[in-house]
C-alpha cells in the first residue's frame, strides 16, 4: 500500500473499544454508583464481566437460538445476572435501567472527536457497530461524535461479523464495497469486512481491556492501513496537520 | 395545547419540501445543465413533472406491484421518461446519473440550518423521509444539515404514510411514539403520524410548489404545534432567541 489515499468514499467505524473506552467509562459509572449507594464492588472486574457476557449473548442471536434482540436488551440480561454475582443490591428498576444505559454514555478515546472531525471533511463517516441505533445516537449526542449517519447491526438483524452487516452498510451508503473502509481496533472485525470486499484500517487500542491486558496490536499485512489513532488516520487519509 | 413544550424527546422531519426546497434546487440544477449543454427546456415544468411522478411511483411500491425500490431508482425511472418528453438529448450515462442525483444536492430553506442547530440542543433530531439513506446522508453533508441520525423509509421497506415508518422510527430511537414529534409541511404526513401516536408540528412551506401554487397552509386544530419556520419552532420548543 502506497502512502496515497485509497479511493474510498466512506469510513465505517467499529465503536465499542475503537471509538470509545467502554471499560474506563463503565468503571467510572460504577464507582459513582458505588459512592452514591454505599456499595463495595470491584468495578474493574464488574466491567470486564459485563463485557465478557457480550459475545456469548450475541452468539445466541447469531446462531438463531434467540430471535433478534438488541444490545440494550442483551446488556440488561447480562446485568441482571451480574447484580446477583457482585451483590449489588437495593437498586430500583429506574436505577438498574440507568446503569444499563451506561453504554449510551461511553466516553471517546482522547483522539476520537478531533480525528473524526478531520476525517469528516473528506469522507462520509458512519458507525458500523453491534450497538443498537438508539444507543449509538444517544452516545454520539452525549460524547459529541460527529457522525454523518448511524449504521447498526440492528438495521440488518445480523450481528458483526456476519457478512450481512458489512454488505448492508455499503448498500445503504449507495457505494460498492471497495469504496467503503472499515476502521476497527479488532482484527476479526477487519478480516470479516475484508472478506466482503471492504477496505480496512487497523487502529489498535492497547488499553481497551485495561493496563494489564496484553492485546494483539501488531501490524497485519492483510490490512490496507495502520494508524496509531484517529488523528494519525486523518494525517494519512485527509492531510497532515 | 398550552405554550409549554410537550414532553417530547425526538423530532423527526419530513425532508423534501419541509427541510429543503426541491423545486428551486431542481430548477437551478436544470438551468445550469441547460447552459452547459445548450438545451432549451422549461425547467420549472420539468421540476414539477419530476415531482409529479413521485407519488404514483411510490404507490406502485406501496401496493406491492413493485418490490422494494429506492427513491433513487424511482427518480431515475421517472427521469428516463422525462428526458424523452422534454427532448433532453445528448447526455452521457454519467450526466444522466449526475442529474438524477440532483436530489442528493437539494438546498435547505433559509431557516432550516439555523433552526435545526437550535433544536438539536434540546432534542434528538432525525430525518424521517421517503428518500433513501444514501440520498439523505449525502444531502446532509452537501447542505450542512446537523442530523443526529438519518432515518429513512428504506430502513422499513415501507413508504410514508404507511404506519410502519412512524412506528419504526420510534422503535429505532428507543422511544414510545408519544415522545416523538413529526415535523412536516404536509398535513397528510402529520395525520398519518398522529394516527400512530406521534406528536405533530406543522411548518407550512407556502413556496414549495412555486409562487403560483396555492397550498393548504392553514392551521389545523388536530396538530400539537404550528410554526412559521424552524426558528419559530425552536423559539417554541427550546427557547426564544
Amino acid at each position: 500500500m502506497s502512502s496515497s489515499p485509497p479511493p474510498v468514499r466512506a469510513l465505517v467505524f467499529d465503536v465499542f473499544g475503537t471509538v470509545v473506552d467502554w471499560r474506563g467509562s463503565i468503571i467510572a459509572e460504577g464507582r459513582k454508583l458505588g459512592r452514591d449507594k454505599h456499595l463495595r464492588v470491584n468495578w474493574p472486574a464488574f466491567a470486564d464481566a459485563w463485557r465478557a457476557g457480550y459475545r456469548p449473548a450475541m452468539a445466541r442471536v447469531r446462531s438463531g437460538e434467540l430471535p433478534w434482540t438488541t444490545i440494550d436488551a442483551l446488556h440488561r440480561k447480562i446485568l441482571d445476572d451480574l447484580l446477583g454475582q457482585f451483590r449489588i443490591e437495593g437498586l430500583s428498576e429506574q436505577e438498574v435501567d440507568h446503569l444499563n444505559r451506561a453504554w449510551h454514555r461511553l466516553k471517546p478515546w482522547r483522539d476520537a472527536r478531533s480525528g473524526l472531525r478531520r476525517l469528516k471533511t473528506g469522507y462520509i463517516i458512519a458507525t458500523l457497530s453491534n450497538g443498537n441505533l438508539a444507543l449509538l445516537t444517544n452516545m454520539a449526542k452525549f460524547s459529541g461524535l460527529p457522525w454523518d449517519c448511524i449504521l447498526s447491526a440492528e438495521l440488518f438483524h445480523h450481528y458483526k461479523p456476519d457478512p450481512e452487516t458489512y454488505r448492508g452498510a455499503a448498500r445503504l451508503l449507495g457505494l460498492p464495497e471497495h469504496e467503503v473502509m472499515m476502521v476497527a481496533a479488532h482484527k476479526d472485525d477487519l478480516f470479516a469486512a475484508k472478506a466482503c470486499g471492504l477496505r480496512t484500517a487497523f487502529v489498535p487500542r492497547p488499553l481497551e481491556h485495561g493496563p494489564k491486558a496484553r492485546l494483539d496490536v501488531g501490524p497485519e499485512p492483510a490490512f490496507d492501513l495502520h494508524a496509531r489513532d484517529f488523528n494519525d488516520l486523518a494525517d494519512q487519509l485527509v492531510a497532515p496537520r
